[in-house]
């Protein structure tokens, strides 16, 4: 939803929700909203890609989808723009404990975020794991430079607490990840 | 579709259609997938945003959409980064022979390529007349000012003719649009 010029959002459905019920997905897109509502950054989710096999129309006015298929995306879901500079990112969960299984993100996805960021883009990722509610900004640098040196299929907790940084969560917004590229940049 | 690195995609197709039988959208496909193999820029369509209702699953790896709606789009079609910066644009085609009617574009993806031009961004638009083949770069400093100056609900062909700048149709790229963002600054 976009608002008129001058008119503020009151968040008060992201405060009841306080810190239980909303995946990472809905803490993304309040935290993006919250962004360009304070005219912060301007970040949105891509829609999902999808293959129209078949559309209806019942009348002048409606157009049903009534066959279509899910595709596999080309690039990351997020991109934006944040004082000037233009953002990349792909955001997952995980149930899993011990480690971020790689096989959650396509190698086109993998492909998409390196190109950014030799194009001089801020690429990085966000990753959730759901069993203790952390989630973690890590950097593309820091992403890429695991990929080079360990030959895993999965990224371990370890290292995402070593080379990352946990995103604590907040009211407005609610999940800060843009403040961390500062941070990240500082290490 | 992604290639791997090294490889080297022919465009085979591209040349044999000619100048005739593709539309904007398509135009502008081969365009960004050329820019994206020549590691000139990254630049991409946004899937079209639907709401879906109702999933399928006739197996476990199947999952089939069998009703969904087109919901109307937040933001511009196009975005991407060139030369580290952010790139932004929405492209119609019109077949109206003396202007562009507004209602082609969505208040929404006006307010949008406005923040973007804020935050420092470049925002353009594309427009082909189909009647005459003419497509025009449009910026959005350009595209702005006539919002602000003239109280009408159509951009006349004359105003791209003099404020906008014709992208010519070539083979590889198709519609060098990103050279005319150049040409446009030393206007």
């Amino acid at each position: 939803m976009k608002y008129p010029n001058g008119i503020k959002r009151e968040y008060q459905n992201v405060i009841t929700y306080g810190n239980r019920g909303m995946n990472l997905e809905e803490d993304l897109n309040v935290t993006n909203e919250f962004y360009r509502d304070a005219n912060i950054a301007i970040i949105y989710k891509k829609p999902t890609p999808i293959v129209i096999h078949k559309v209806d129309f019942p009348s002048r006015k409606d157009a049903i989808i009534t066959d279509a298929r899910f595709s596999i995306p080309s690039t990351t879901d997020y991109n934006g723009i944040y004082r000037g500079k233009y953002i990349d990112f792909e955001a997952k969960e995980t149930s899993h404990k011990t480690s971020f299984p790689l096989s959650n993100i396509h190698a086109h996805q993998i492909e998409h975020l390196r190109r950014i960021i030799e194009h001089g883009g801020i690429g990085f990722l966000i990753v959730r794991f759901t069993s203790f509610q952390e989630t973690y900004f890590l950097s593309g640098q820091a992403f890429f430079h695991f990929l080079e040196t360990k030959e895993r299929k999965s990224i371990p907790r370890s290292y995402f607490q070593q080379a990352g940084i946990q995103i604590p969560i907040g009211l407005r917004p609610r999940l800060d990840y843009l403040k961390l590229i500062e941070v990240n940049n500082e290490k």
